[in-house]
């Protein structure tokens, strides 16, 4: 009988700035525990344990399984029945890549059971058709931080992008979520030329900041024109949080994809004074908030396979 | 008598997804001769030489002498009397920033002939206030490639773009100049979500492939919605001679500044078939062009400061 446990980091896409197109793999993960079942026995089993476990759908529907599937239906062969166990450590829909953990789990949980027979490009390709852009199953594939820009054919251009390790993570993640529809339903279809301008500029900087760990650059480079000034009015002390963050010390504060986490980036040592504040400010409004300091994970998803000789 | 000879690259803005907020210094360069006249003469005395030489004013109104005045402005000293005597090697109006190479020249000039009193980034921002924008004017003064970004007040945060030597800037120069009014009058006054997170995508993957050399990331990184598309009508034979730049193994080719200057990058050893083929294929649209194979110039602007003691 062989199992195969696939761990896939959690995500923050946009970075203020890199809108639809820059992600990076946070330190917190979802596991994802994958054994064939007997023949004959149903198609899936599907169980979840951890913070929110009753919110995952367990019939075929789920998203880990619909990703496991595209793997053999790219391979040609029906999918063995199998038992997925689901073990959250993320939050769902809290802008935190919780779906893209899921896809890639099932993908990459798939190709092992089948002996890996997909390249991590391939699976990369099949991660991006099933989530319809890169910028949470890149980094929650393959680690790091990515960016995504369309290549000269069709497909895409995934490039690294270096983070210096002085540059903090910190999320916020309060007990509401924001419907990732809604956030886009209230972004401009058009952009004056100047705000399109300010974005790819302050796009270069952050890059170039995160790369440094420069404090003058990350903090003038942390603005964005694209979605925070639509986005922020949907999370409920939005400027409080960031003002007391940035007072305590953060280089800035962003949404983390569609919200309503929020990210903050800060140095070693202020990293411990931005979370506290970042928590006070939010408890203040009556919210509550998970406040971390996290690292980059720079593995991306890890599946440790298992082959137990039954007599 | 002290005279000043200050050497300013010209520099190419833009690049293709950077359009209004980077821009890199070449090798290739104008060359500004300040002596001091005697009290009593005339305030000012311009000459120029060297190719399109008629061209520049000599009164006044010169950028070179506007820029020198400048400097006194601030000192809130009376400028002495000079003589400036103008050496050109950077094609006028052609998107090469040679004005930039005026207001730095004047800038430089004036401030080692006054003993130096202001810093660098003093020079800086009393260049980006003359030419509006930093694009062209920073690297002139400081070499290199570099970004500008708005910073949280009102000034620019200016981030050096480390690039690979491997990757060459080859300039087309054709004989034709472009009102770079024009060039803004064409452009659109809004742009669709998809073209302003295009550009954000693709200034990020250019930086990255600036910084590494990588083909893949140049190739797909050298595409942009912003400017070109609007202004490549402009330049007759554009198309042809893109098509053959990236047919001899150009990664790309984009328009310098406001043009018509085209640039292509290209690896060492495609550097001279690119050159080649450009000026073959402008040649059969029957236009007469100056093809250049050159460096990123590292210095910018230096000023050679001769004290002669006469008698």
């Amino acid at each position: 009988m062989t199992t195969v446990t696939v761990t896939v980091p959690a995500t923050t896409a946009n970075l203020g700035p890199g809108f639809d197109c820059l992600g990076a793999a946070l330190t917190l993960s979802n596991r994802f525990r994958f054994s064939r079942l007997r023949l004959g026995e149903r198609d899936v089993s599907i169980t979840a344990i951890g913070a929110e476990a009753e919110q995952v759908t367990t019939g075929a529907d789920n998203l880990v399984y619909q990703a496991f599937v595209k793997v053999y239906e790219q391979l040609k062969q029906v999918p063995p029945p199998v038992q997925i166990e689901i073990q959250l450590g993320v939050p769902l829909s809290r802008g935190l890549g919780s779906s893209a953990t899921a896809i890639v789990g099932g993908l990459v949980g798939a190709n092992a059971l089948a002996g890996s027979p997909l390249t991590i490009d391939e699976v990369m390709r099949l991660a991006i058709a099933i989530e319809g852009h890169p910028d949470n199953v890149v980094p929650a594939l393959i680690g790091g931080c990515h960016l995504a820009a369309n290549s000269i054919d069709t497909g895409w251009e995934i490039c690294e992008i270096p983070w210096d390790v002085n540059v903090i993570p910190i999320v916020a993640i309060p007990a509401f979520e924001l419907s990732t529809k809604i956030a886009r339903q209230v972004l401009p279809k058009t952009y004056s030329r100047a705000d399109a301008i300010f974005n790819v500029a302050h796009l270069g900087l952050l890059l170039r900041g995160l790369e440094t760990g420069r404090g003058e650059w990350l903090k003038a480079a942390m603005q964005d024109r694209l979605h925070q000034p639509y986005r922020q009015v949907l999370i409920p002390g939005y400027e409080t949080v960031q003002a007391a963050a940035i007072q305590a010390g953060a280089y800035g504060m962003v949404i983390s994809g569609a919200g309503p986490t929020l990210l903050a980036l800060a140095a070693p040592q202020t990293a411990t004074a931005v979370k506290e504040a970042i928590a006070t400010a939010w408890a203040n409004q009556d919210f509550l908030v998970q406040v971390q300091a996290l690292q980059i994970n720079q593995k991306g998803a890890i599946a440790q396979v298992v082959v137990d000789e039954a007599p």
